[in-house]
């Protein structure tokens, strides 16, 4: 008999949380949940109030007895902590905003997790989730890290390389995504399709969809470039050329957009900033309404409307990971986790997203086959980007930033940058403790 | 419903054909097997029926239907087969003694997968196993070949980079046999332990050894070097130095003594050919005494006295590897197969040995942790030498052999090595149609 | 005593001729020319009459016995020859205007080096060096081949990998004016400074400065920085952001600002275009000129106004090569060569631009320290899509094409790419046989 | 005009001493010496005093007033050195004879520079290199570090690595007999000869041999096969098979004998430590007799039994690359630097014995064509133990020098290895001080 679990989610306030707790309720037959432990700052408090009252209504409701706790005290929460999951947001929806709205001002990419935006929001948030497995080595060696929150592949290989927290696991919803609308291409169950995926966090590419141990991505692959309306929603935007995708033979997910279409993506930018709002805007008059509803005492399950947030299958993807851990089910999950050999022409310490077998000791990603050139030179580009800005995010290093935008392909470059960069660590400085000394003189 | 196999067994007439058998009726409730064809050639005609037959009594006891099938057609055997297991021996024991006898001339190990001997029966059998690939894309080119002739790895490699077939998955039974020694060693359930290796067939370390999610590899090595008379055979021969063991944390394979205690295997081996004779003389004795068993009208079941032949779990190996397979059950398997990315220090075209998750796409090698230097070291060099040693086989290049003796640790080089390399020529002659002129030319 | 050379210039009807002519003259004294033969085409046999007349006048000045013949007849030019260079253009200058005109109608950079001009300049020239490759073969098979023809990095690898002439030299005139400027700005004489430098054709750095064994860059760097007026033409251009530059501690050169200050560059090239006409037209223009100057029977020397047309330093690049090769004086001279080892993070049969030492056997380049990240992410990036590029030429691939876009960071993605290799095509067709059938294909 | 040099001599008072002032003093016209610092410790006093009073003798017969200083006090030495070269010996030829002798006990190669004796000279020097390191950085940051003392690859890439003292260059006098032999072979002038070699230190291969132009290694090498008798005596001595050089299609250096005909290298160190000596006890009567001339007041010139002494062409190679950096002449010298790019398949740490440039700025290795994979992968083995010995030599790491065993080819494994380490760790003590509290655990 296997102990009941403490479960704890950083970020507690987050509108997630409810989809979360379904997960829980809906595996508690074989994962059962002792303590469930939602933690956020004084900034979040209300909205964690609201739906860890709304979780408790949600357990009572399923006939369970896992305790919901909600605190501001991270240590306490993370004391013997078994599971501790990350959704939360530096500066929250304010910075978000920011990150949308700066990059504009230079014709520039302005979005969460690519462009200049993402790569701040990667300074942001590092040196938190770096404070976060220090207090995890102390109070929870042994507890496993599943984060969401994104920029997930840096976050997670910041996690492992710089945080020494081995047992890190990066999840992303897109994945899961793509694995169902490839299975609805080739008119399977989605057990019945073995798609292996690789690349890097809202860069990965199915390469194969196996069914009865026949690769059908190609056949998959063609029903998407035939069938647009019937493609998920990320891959029709896309309106990638078929030859292209014919001469690519993998299937992209939908951020590839970013760098394949990137004029056009900025012009939707520049235009939504004008009228509906950015992303962020929008999202925060969508979660405005979702905590209307949760305040009401009679809702005891995830409403309908949390769909349109944006952040479905999370749920499946966090819960999903537990449940393979502590079952020991070699799960197959599409994870983030540290490349080893995993995509040879990335260096061992990258963090890369790609198709795991998920047990007791965690999640072991099965090796990848030879990339072609093109897949290759563009995983190399992205991973070195990244992999500056985390140095710029652990060491307050301007230079390494500088470099990082040189390489970004979202990014201005030199004078131009510089300008950008000042201008968004003057927006962010709150959350910029490591350039400190730098923001500081950009005001003289 | 998936249909009933066809399987192929081509050498046929070994004398690990029985133990086949039974792992086949083991598993019969969820793997029908409707044919199962043995193929051999003209000289092992006589063994073949009387291990064929003893198969069919074996079947008929069991109720079980499947049609045994005994031919020297090849050809006609592999006709729509589902799966085909290779382990024939080319030249038949009386190659192997030559393989063992005559490098001991030369004061050099004389061993069937090592040193000049194993570097010899590559060349004979690549050939071989090549004109088993061209038939199979002819006849059943989705059908998996599941291959354990020696020396397996190179075997395998062929198959896949010449060859072109790459369903194909090589299997030893050395891997087996750690594992139930390192689960014995931590007082466990070989289940509830998660072995993870990764090298070359017959240079192979378990490099992680998870009970509960926690590697207890240091543990079980400790305890191995502790209780040498706990230990199993293989390990215990070895006479390791502890702080050399420990020094490495890592569990070698029974193989590895002939190169790091060179000196002492080779006196056994020559002692041994004095006395009782060299390992394929005795396993000629040992066969003898088995075929008089196996043509006993009323055995109708695997005899005891198998086991001292030394393949055991041979068929769990190949067994579990069409299971897998055929039920897509994603079990874990320590497997030949073609290394992509899976060690990062080799080449994508080496087949490695490492731990594979096993479904109806095949063997999929789970990405290798970064290897310490000498490890990785000598896997490139026994790499090297086999791969050589594949490129002298298919194109029967001289030069190419002598840089496989040039590297390999266990044998002769310069001009001691072009005699022993004469030496075995001329006595496997009639198997190396590719080194005709060369032969030719030693005799003038 | 060293016999005197058989120099042939292709694309003889060169307006550069003129300072080749010059080049040897000056060099006359130790690098004696038997015979110098002018090859062109058709089309350009009025102008190489013109230049080639006025070489004449202008040996026959210096008092020298130098032949030379001009001719159509390729083959005959080649027979025996010594040196062979390379600066023809396939088109003409109108072919060019199509490369620089045809990408602006798609917001995109039209240069005849980079971006998709670019990559059809090498489209069109690659099957031609690859015929001159293989008349030397025949004809001249120890002769050296000192390419210009641009772009001379691509049709470089591809004269070495795929025309097999190992004797293949690469030359550009970019490195001398930078080491120039870069002696110029730590007032050093030019051969007091040892520049070292290291990329790719119009895109290498310069890495080192050493002034008595001290390596000054940093110095030259502040100096360019701080004097914006005395730097040369090239990098001022650039407008870099000084703390970018010293982040980087290197010198680019400065076809780099077509990658880092894109959106100018386009805006000026859209400008240029309506106004004075691309840089084609402009030389056009030039070209006339110098060619009306050239027929004057009176000329018997070069003309200043060759100074405009933009080559200045070829001949020092070509003559220099041809002179250190003859007398064996291991000068140190910035070519193009095939990689080998020279730049780790590139593949061998990638053609870098680097320094080396040339002597009798050939351009040697001295190995290259350790890149930083950013550059050499870069340089990755600039290789693969002219490696694509180089494929797609050799085989009329078109995937490889697209993919060669696709990761270019000058050329559009997807569909746009394939509209504008759609009208590139069409444009070039006569000088693209390798896509006979897909250019059919566009036009049914 | 260029100061007059101050050159420092550390182990000044080995008996090379006299071959180093002719070579200053053939050089002295365009290579002025002001001082020469001998700097020894108190055991070889006496002798310093006898080479230096014979070296300012021959000083002064040549007319020049180079001043020759002894001390004790390596301090004084090395303020404002330009030049420091080291030749020391710690532990002086009674060291030596340790090397050689104990490791036969084990049946195992017995010498200097190789096997395990090699190893342990690596451990006791590089301490005390390092030592001169942080002096120098000191007292003469900018003075070149020619080290001659052996393992000189090891020796050099200590200085480099841990030393931080990139200005550092490794020699030997093997490349320098090499290239007198195959000049010889080809009967040219060595000046006429382009001589290119690769590999590490004791372990280079002659790859290529230019004349006029051509690679003319094969016809050398098979003028080596053809004619052993006048083979230079390295290579005689091997007895390589013909076939086996012809595969390989490059020259090996004398000390490959070692890993390729291993046994009988053994059986000659056995003979002769029986009969006339090891070659420290050999090499100790030579000195004692030459040290006897040396005290000759008379004597007034480097003797002619000094070459007996086996170091000829030391001063060829040191007072050139004083030569080469001090007049900036590009000359081609075969040193050990550190890697970075020059061979691809050793990491750039390693340090490289192969053709340099050299000039003010330092030795600057050429770039190497991808090597063969049997030499690939024998240079990556060796310098494997290397790497390890230098990790063990500096941190005092019992584990790293197990592994270095581990992987020698020349080295007993296991319990052997772990024996043959106590006994040389006990015979060596007192230069051992970072494997202090080893050598205590093995006398308790």
């Amino acid at each position: 008999m296997k102990k009941a679990l403490k479960i704890v989610t950083i970020g507690g306030g987050s509108s997630y949380t409810p989809e979360f707790a379904e997960g829980l309720i809906t595996r508690a037959a074989h994962l059962p949940v002792a303590e469930w432990w939602l933690v956020d700052i004084e900034d979040g408090k209300e909205k964690m109030e609201i739906v860890g009252q709304l979780a408790q209504r949600m357990f009572k409701k399923a006939g369970l007895d896992t305790k919901v706790v909600m605190t501001l005290n991270r240590k306490e929460a993370l004391k013997d902590a078994d599971f501790v999951t990350t959704q939360f947001r530096v500066g929250l929806l304010e910075a978000r905003m920011k990150d949308e709205r700066i990059p504009l001002n230079y014709n520039s990419i302005g979005q969460e997790t690519n462009g200049a935006g993402g790569l701040f929001k990667a300074l942001r948030t590092i040196p938190v989730i770096l404070d976060i497995c220090k207090e995890m080595k102390e109070l929870c060696p042994k507890a496993w890290l599943v984060n969401f929150t994104n920029p997930a592949g840096m976050i997670t290989q910041a996690a492992i390389t710089y945080g020494k927290h081995e047992r890190t696991i990066g999840l992303c919803n897109v994945p899961i995504g793509m694995t169902k609308g490839i299975a609805e291409s080739l008119k399977e169950k989605e057990s019945d399709v073995e798609v292996l995926m690789a690349g890097l966090n809202h860069f990965v590419w199915a390469t194969h969809a196996y069914v009865n141990g026949e690769n059908q991505i190609t056949k998959s692959l063609n029903f998407l470039i035939d069938n647009p309306a019937e493609a998920p929603a990320n891959f029709s935007h896309e309106k990638w050329d078929p030859s292209t995708l014919r001469s690519m033979n993998v299937i992209p997910c939908s951020y590839h957009r970013y760098y394949f279409d990137t004029e056009k993506m900025l012009q939707e930018e520049i235009e939504n900033a004008k009228t509906k709002g950015t992303r962020a805007e929008v999202v925060k008059k969508v979660e405005e309404e979702l905590f209307e509803l949760y305040k009401d005492l009679e809702l005891k399950e995830k409403p309908k409307q949390l769909e349109l947030r944006g952040g479905a299958h999370y749920s499946d993807a966090a819960c999903g990971v537990i449940d393979a851990i502590y079952n020991d089910s070699n799960a197959r999950i599409v994870a983030n986790t540290i490349n080893n050999s995993t995509i040879r022409s990335l260096p061992p310490h990258a963090a890369v997203e790609s198709t795991c077998i998920v047990n007791k000791s965690g999640a072991h990603p099965l090796a990848v086959e030879e990339l072609p050139q093109w897949m290759d030179q563009w995983l190399k580009l992205i991973f070195s980007y990244q992999d500056l800005t985390i140095q710029a995010a652990v060491n307050g290093d301007y230079n390494a930033l500088l470099q990082a935008f040189f390489i970004n392909p979202l990014t201005p470059k030199g004078a131009k940058a510089a300008d950008l960069i000042k201008d968004l660590m003057i927006a962010h400085e709150q959350y910029l403790p490591q350039f400190k000394d730098l923001i500081t003189s950009y005001k003289k």
